[in-house]
């Protein structure tokens, strides 16, 4: 069953608290593993990435056969029905429309000393995605990360996608295609984490990695932060929906089942104001599990972390919504907004009743890559500026530096840092001799 | 000595290669007992910081001794003289104008299918800055850590700051007090991570964690990274300046040890168009290294770590210098904006032969948290979005989800996601029914 709270309960403080600390996810302890995975790969390369993906994914590959040859991707995509690459044209087409306004500007101006301030932005130059492979290789992953690189200028796009067996997804090799992806190898694991981030003789290294992963991708993700820059070590998924009175419990119910049918450790919770609805959503949830395909996984993410609460009044929601500081947002109340502007912590807001957060992960336009675990308290959802880097630019006349100079030839003195301060005191003699 | 390379050495790229995977700090392997020690902060709060204080900082403290209280932290100021409070306030202000325009701007729009679409940018609620203690307890860092933060809106800044021995820098709590610091706590290591990201009953649980350390905070911010957000891993710091004929060989040199004096790990490196003033540089870097007071740490990195090369011209010095990636870029030629455009991958760039690096380490106004060890590929200065987060915001309308809905739901299907799609379909047959 899942919790069942109150405000009204004396212990509710207690039981929300314990729901908020609640450890979903077993931490496997892959870390040692990861570390000799990778060391093989700096070591030799090539031959340890066929050799870990010989044993992992019961695939054969040779060094020339680790890409998708051009060809081979013409093959696979044209067993897509026109229906289903229509669908992902759509989706890439908004994602990119989305993103496009998320290039940032640069910089530049001249202050009152007369120093010439400013700043620049640039895209990295390699980026690498990573998309998991089997049950959980989501076409539209594909999307969410190769658009937002393709529109920061990111000029080498890689993909790597374990194929198990050697099964492939034709939808990933297309929506790679749309989103202009440059190279797609069938690795996965901390193999490929491993090559994208220190290269072999076939893959070039990359700077940045992103996308989603298992518990090995996650700790060679987390083992490779410094050589190149990841985006986040993503958790299981979560929504918080916060309704009132008036909602059709079975739309909720939907929305929150969309969240579990992910994974037995996603989390999907109601908030609402009338007791009614959270017992008629607890029932329409019931009923959809009768159903559903994956009815052993969302029931299971339900009873194990699901929870309805009811709560006094929109203030407590909101309260209680910061401290949850959820992946995903859905708020179906009179006024959305004004509920939305009290709630600065989540990662993705879902607004009134025509947004179920399915929409998000497809067609809306926002990403779907998304903070979770509370880490929408400080991260966003991946975006343009992840691909991106600013570098300052500053350029001092010999005014400037007099009126300046001065004050960070005594900050430096004062840190014991006698060159710094000299590097700017002989500028300042020349000035004044 | 350190190395000299010249474009038409037969060996030159080999030796460029060399110098550029030079692995120049031995991480020390600390993981284990940062372990140890978070697992004992975590578990013990308050008790595990005081005895590790104890016995890393030979302090003894109580619970309510660890903050600084307000007569504390005036008495200590009252200490500073007024030059180094008047520097230090200019430094403060020109950071603050410096880093107020890069607050960002929220969005919104509706789109041709009817849905409306946006961002809101929020601050983290609270945020940690480590700042070192002993000899690289630097006042500037706390200004370029914590005023970032105060333009982002961050609601509590928290120093944290070892004092071993008791021995207190007056400059570090004035600082903290012109930027704007909440609590100041006389903790560092590991152990201040811990408090930091976990809370003990002292210290509330902060967001981010930002600010350089030894190997034991580096280890512990890598630990963290996830429970809260952290800016970077620093290594050892570097510049690279790139200068032709005409510039003044002791200008340069003293720019270089400037780097240099930081720490003996860290990197000089002059790029010239001109084999004679690489040489004259050489030469007066010799000559400052004899009255240098800290000429041990200055001269031991330029001689294990300090590069002069010489190449063909500016195209070339550009294609070295995105190889680098170097924290911090001098560029000293006669057309400075045109070899910065041609260098992307940078922390920070200095134009023209008045614009010392040390001007940026204080008073400029850019940063100077910037990102080491080829980390300019991927990754910023620190800056205000460091503490600010993302929050993408969608509506759909009935018409709008009419539009797009049945794109969403076949991707759904096609992901085997039935909820997902069902979700979308239940509000598509009310609009339809």
């Amino acid at each position: 069953m899942p919790v069942f709270l109150s405000f009204d309960e004396a212990d509710f403080e207690a039981r929300f608290a314990q729901l908020l600390g609640m450890k979903r996810e077993e931490a496997e302890d892959v870390d040692q593993a990861v570390a000799g995975i990778i060391a093989d790969v700096r070591a030799r390369g090539d031959d340890a990435v066929l050799e870990l993906t010989a044993r992992y994914d019961r695939l054969e590959l040779t060094a020339a056969g680790m890409a998708f040859s051009a060809a081979e991707i013409a093959a696979e995509v044209a067993r897509v029905s026109p229906e289903d690459r229509a669908a992902l044209e759509l989706a890439a087409e908004r994602i990119r429309a989305y993103h496009a306004p998320q290039r940032p500007e640069d910089a530049s101006w001249v202050d009152a000393a007369g120093a010439s301030l400013g700043w620049r932005w640039t895209p990295v130059s390699a980026a690498g995605l990573y998309v998991p492979g089997g049950l959980a290789s989501y076409p539209s992953s594909v999307l969410m990360n190769a658009i937002p690189a393709k529109v920061a200028g990111v000029g080498r796009l890689v993909v790597t996608c374990p194929t198990p067996d050697g099964v492939v997804n034709p939808l990933v090799l297309l929506a790679a295609q749309i989103a202009g992806v440059d190279e797609v190898y069938r690795i996965g694991g901390a193999q490929a984490i491993a090559a994208l981030a220190y290269g072999t003789d076939t893959i070039a290294p990359v700077d940045k990695i992103t996308g989603p992963g298992n518990a090995f991708v996650a700790a060679a993700k987390r083992r490779v932060f410094g050589r190149v820059g990841i985006d986040m070590i993503a958790g299981p998924s979560e929504i918080l929906v916060i309704a009132d009175a008036g909602n059709d419990p079975d739309w909720i119910a939907l929305d929150l089942l969309s969240q579990a049918e992910h994974d037995q450790s996603a989390q999907a919770i109601l908030i609402t104001t009338d007791a009614a609805l959270g017992k008629a959503v607890a029932a329409a949830v019931e009923v959809r599990l009768q159903t559903l395909e994956r009815r052993e996984i969302a029931g299971a993410s339900w009873r194990d972390n699901g929870a309805v609460i009811v709560v006094r009044d929109l203030v407590q929601a909101a309260a209680l919504a910061n401290r949850i500081a959820p992946e995903h947002l859905e708020i179906m109340v009179e006024d959305c907004e004004a509920l939305a502007a009290m709630i600065p912590h989540a990662g993705a807001i879902f607004l009134g009743p025509w947004t179920p957060e399915a929409i998000g992960d497809y067609v809306g336009g926002p990403n779907h890559v998304l903070p979770t675990a509370r880490s929408a308290r400080f991260s966003s959802g991946l975006n343009v500026l992840d691909f991106m880097k600013r570098t300052t630019m500053a350029r001092m006349t010999p005014e400037a530096l007099k009126a300046i100079g001065p004050a960070a030839e005594r900050l430096a003195i004062s840190e014991s840092l006698e060159a710094h301060g000299l590097s700017v005191r002989a500028r300042l003699d020349r000035l004044n001799g």
